[in-house]
């Protein structure tokens, strides 16, 4: 394969920002992978794993040079490494981020973008519940979509470029309006995330015994819910702050949703309940037509 | 293997009957078989493929001389069968069930059962989102709970018969009173299935392009509760309406819960988000721990 950036600048080096390494580096898409992160820790396991051919202690550094820089932290770290990323980017650069609320960045990174940097936020549709530069691997990103939510007025090459990396790492890109992607997400991930991170929180309220016998027998549905509730705290309290109003609106029509379907069990109205439960079932038809299952 | 019991009945054949027939045929632990589901259909797909020595199409012929019947149909649909059930029960037979609610059964099945036969409730904690007699495997219990729940005064050696019949499936089987059974259920099960039947229902109530996103985005989190409330409806419904009052507890709990999150973030409180989000990871790591993941 042929190298599409000379030089990466990866901030932040967790699932995400590792997985990207692993990717560029088996795909050679990368001249060369800088590294900066804030933690020493993370600093030490990104050369034990051979994750960049530099890693660095402060951001300037690792910006300098860069053809690509990639955010991968979480979304309230942006604001306070903007200042410092926009001053080491260099003309022509791409300026991306992978993280899961798009308006905020545009928010936060924005203003500070240097004209001819060529800013084009990102989300891939892709993760673990698992967190840090241990977590990462290649194939992360493989038959997975990645949503690009570039301004408009941005050139039309520079994003195919970023595009074509995405694809390269086995992505398939779309292209979206950040509040609109902000509110298919609210819906798709946010919202099941905090569903699922409430349930757990009510059964770790129960009695103690009765919170042994629910992790015994988890594997009647809770199970499921479990493992998206072990997602990386920071990186969630990050997203339900910076993707409020979204959140708040779907959670507002699954609540009135959740109201009439408890008033109809306490009603014993059958019917109500079968049919709402029949039609949930073609909606799982299409994801496994779409290949999403 | 030895036989265990000379004559099985089964009643409803659809993923859990099915996957009995299986697991004794693997095993070789009923002398013979037999089938009986109200549905024609059901009744075909069985000769088919030879999950019974005889298939019937009225209750009473497949229950005689049955050493041990086990209902394998709705909640809802016990109530109806249980006259005809009971008088064609042999003296020493055992007489079980495998719904997901235990109470109920007790309510609907217990009045009609003759003296010298041996009511054992039961619940494997085992299940796909598929149903009918197809979706049935012999593995399906293997490595999962059986939850029995004999009324007080239940022969020993009977529930030990049965016991050994769901061991040899390869289950570990844990005895329980039936009202505690429904409890747990509600929170591990019910609760879960329900919210996830609620959200797949209002994703379906968005604008149609919102719609073909959320199918495309699903990967994100949704993907795990379509699969969810892909589940048999009418199965569904019977369990919400014979477990009514755990339900509503259960879900009372949670609406309070989710209340409190929903005003946490919109007043920004990150650290209240961060503590409740790290809390929810310590309970996956302990179903890890249990081998239950
Ligand atoms: N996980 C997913 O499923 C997923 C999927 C798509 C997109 N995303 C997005 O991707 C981004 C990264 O997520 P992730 O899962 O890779 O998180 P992660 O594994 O927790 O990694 C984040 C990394 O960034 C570091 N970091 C935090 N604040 C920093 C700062 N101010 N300067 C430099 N480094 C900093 C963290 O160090 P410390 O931990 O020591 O603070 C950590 O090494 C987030 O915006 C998230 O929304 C995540
Ligand atoms: N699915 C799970 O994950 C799971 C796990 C543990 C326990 N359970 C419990 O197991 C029981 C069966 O569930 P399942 O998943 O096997 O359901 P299923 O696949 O839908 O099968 C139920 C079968 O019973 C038949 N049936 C319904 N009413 C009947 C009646 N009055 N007389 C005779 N047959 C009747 C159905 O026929 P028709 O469809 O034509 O009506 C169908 O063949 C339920 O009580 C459920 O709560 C289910």
């Amino acid at each position: 394969m042929t190298v599409l950036f000379d030089k990466v600048c990866l901030i932040g080096i967790g699932l995400i920002g590792s997985s990207l390494s692993h990717a560029m580096r088996a795909g050679k898409l990368a001249g060369r992978i800088d590294v900066y992160d804030h933690d020493a820790e993370a600093r030490t396991v990104t050369v034990e794993l051979g994750l960049a051919d530099q890693v660095h202690d402060n951001v300037a550094g690792a910006v300098m040079d860069a053809d690509l820089v990639i955010l991968c932290v979480p979304a309230g770290a942006v604001a306070d490494l903007a200042p410092e990323i926009a001053k080491s980017l260099k003309t022509g650069a791409i300026l991306s981020d992978v993280g899961s609320v798009k308006q905020a960045v545009v928010r936060d990174l924005g203003p500070h973008v240097p004209d001819k940097v060529h800013f084009i936020p990102g989300h891939p549709i892709a993760g673990t519940e698992y967190s840090g530069p241990r977590a990462g691997f290649a194939d992360l990103f493989k038959g997975r979509w990645c949503i690009l939510t570039p301004l408009p007025g941005t050139d039309p090459k520079a994003i195919e470029r970023l595009q074509l990396l995405w694809e390269k790492m086995g992505s398939q890109v779309e292209l979206m309006e950040p509040g609109h992607h902000d509110q298919v997400l609210a819906i798709t991930s946010h919202l099941p995330h905090l569903i699922a991170y409430t349930i757990v929180g009510t059964a770790t309220g129960l009695e103690e015994t009765t919170q042994r016998e629910v992790i015994k027998f988890s594997a009647s549905g809770f199970r499921d819910f479990t493992r998206i509730a072990a997602s990386d705290p920071i990186m969630w309290r990050d997203v339900f702050l910076n993707n409020r109003e979204a959140v708040l609106e779907m959670l507002g029509r699954f609540t009135e949703d959740l109201t009439a379907l408890q008033r109809a069990i306490r009603w014993g109205e059958g019917e109500k309940l079968q049919e709402w439960f029949t039609r949930t079932r073609a909606i799982r038809r299409s994801i496994i037509d779409a290949k999403q299952a």
